[in-house]
């Protein structure tokens, strides 16, 4: 028997939430509300659903059994890559805001894989989680946002984080990526840091796209001309900041400053400097991207970009909260970020 | 209605996979095993244990479905803090260990938290997870003890991954943490690096005790005194190592290496040591614990102890494997420690 027509007879012998949805005349959604939440739906419809499930002897699984009796919600966190600071911390605090409302949060590594999203997004339903947030810089295809489409006809909440989803249909709590490293590069072009590098994901990444753009956006504003030799496409480690310093320092590159994608990366960029002999800040001016905790710890200590994971965790959960409700969360929120001045640039 | 009688009615009305076991007359393990994997049970002991099941109307939720289908297995990694690089590589390491056979990952953050631990424990055997890898550095309470074994009791299996929990009756994988401190801190004495110092978590750490006592070990084979004011039991970050270094420079207190109980709390101090205008190796030696990514490119590299976040990922499976298989797996696994022998030591 193939898997497909596996899955297809399980879904005969046990009854889903669409099912009972179908029998009941409503949506998804609203079966959830309905067997979870008791502020939300009238007595009526409560019973009309209840009715239906007890036909179909649909029975919630352990998760949608807790909720039902308030004692937990599931929400699951996707992330990119679990061993990049950004995402370790955003979880931290993801956890935390949930966990204050009595909510669990499984954890997903992504490794930026596109499968590994399409894989979670279609077991969602089945494992009836109460919310999904989707933390990945990559690019979205149209195949994965078309099983994001379905998860969310399912009735499970999803919020993305860190990228601009709304093309998609998805509320998303992001930041303004283009206007910080605009405002940064602006500043090293301004100090004297032209030629200036960028070193980071560009190319598949939504969020070092944005970016670019913005180290784009200050060299036009500067009227400063733009070496394309000067954009490193690199993914993602510290290994990467390194080995792309060392390459243009042997290609005889010339620069003077350089905006890094993410402190890792400028970590990564100021061994290659000092190994090299070159001095921070006085030979090459060097900015990060996030602020994570090492940065503030190199020596020099890393000039960065802030983060603010504490305000977009607490985003992300009213952007599920109103879903829960039954409301329309905000669209797009984005956080700005500002320059942490320290002593790299 | 007390969340307990709750809880109590609920085990009443949802047949659960000990009410099958019972009435079947085999451990819930068992159950798990006949309902899950084809290989293993006769066919005569499916039969009784599914007549069972039948009976009592049990559905495994979405989660065993997928085992029984061989479709998808769970199983829930519990780490210490995922802002700990040395958790979040061994969480990378796990997921990819896993997902090659089929297994999804669900994590969950501890934040070093006992009661978050309890808490996690106390949902599984409703979850019914195919297992838990627990990645703790913290000591565990007898209290939590008694926990892990309820959950292994209903028939889950489980893994310690960083402590020996044999005690706890817990197959376990570990590093061989004090010989790891003894090596590299009886090279520290034997360098001229007495008097030496200890940065980390000891009390509380049951991982932190075993290293100490590596530092202990080294002094005491070295016929080294060893000064308590030299031990900085502090926890866990970049900003402990930096505050425990001012404070003791500020207090007079002599030193002239440092092992460090992590390669976080190492980059702190060398921060603080930098910023006091003191000079890595050449005033103070400084190493390392777990060879994290970033310590390669801190500058002057750290010298620090290996970790093997593959291999011992590898031993997780293969301890969690001879579990489904319904053997008894290898009690201890213990992985040797080598030193990365770099620029700061």
């Amino acid at each position: 028997m193939s898997d497909q027509s596996k899955r297809k007879k399980l879904s005969r012998l046990v009854p889903t939430v669409r099912d009972v949805a179908k029998r009941a005349g409503v949506s998804p959604a609203t079966v959830s509300r309905a067997l979870g939440d008791k502020a939300v739906v009238s007595p009526e419809l409560r019973q009309r659903v209840q009715d239906a499930a007890n036909a179909l002897g649909y029975r919630p699984n352990a998760f949608a059994r807790g909720l039902r009796e308030g004692r937990s919600r599931i929400v699951a966190l996707l992330v990119g890559d679990i061993e990049q600071s950004h995402f370790s911390s955003l979880t931290k605090h993801v956890q935390k805001e949930l966990s204050a409302v009595g909510t669990d949060l499984l954890l997903h590594d992504l490794e930026h894989r596109e499968d590994r999203l399409m894989h979670i997004l279609r077991q969602a339903p089945a494992l009836q989680l109460n919310g999904i947030v989707l933390a990945s810089s990559d690019t979205i295809s149209s195949a994965a946002a078309t099983e994001i489409a379905a998860a969310r006809n399912a009735g499970i909440p999803i919020v993305a984080a860190g990228q601009d989803l709304t093309w998609a249909g998805v509320p998303s709590v992001t930041y303004n990526e283009r206007a910080a490293a605009r405002h940064s590069v602006g500043q090293l072009l301004a100090l004297g840091g032209a030629p200036c590098a960028y070193v980071g994901r560009v190319q598949g990444s939504a969020v070092g796209t944005e970016r670019h753009r913005g180290y784009c956006d200050a060299h036009e504003a500067a009227g400063a001309p733009r070496d394309a030799a000067l954009t490193w496409d690199v993914a993602y480690r510290y290994s990467a900041g390194r080995d792309a310093v060392n390459r243009a320092l042997r290609e005889g590159i010339a620069f003077r400053s350089i905006q890094a994608g993410s402190d890792e990366l400028a970590m990564g960029a100021l061994a290659a400097l000092t190994d090299h002999g070159l001095r921070v800040p006085r030979d090459v001016r060097l900015v990060g991207f996030g602020n994570v905790e090492m940065s503030a710890h190199l020596r020099p200590a890393l000039t960065t970009l802030s983060s603010h994971a504490e305000e977009m965790a607490r985003c992300i959960h009213q952007a599920l909260d109103s879903q829960w409700q039954g409301q329309a969360p905000q669209e797009l929120v984005m956080i700005e970020r500002g320059l942490v001045q320290r002593q790299s640039s």
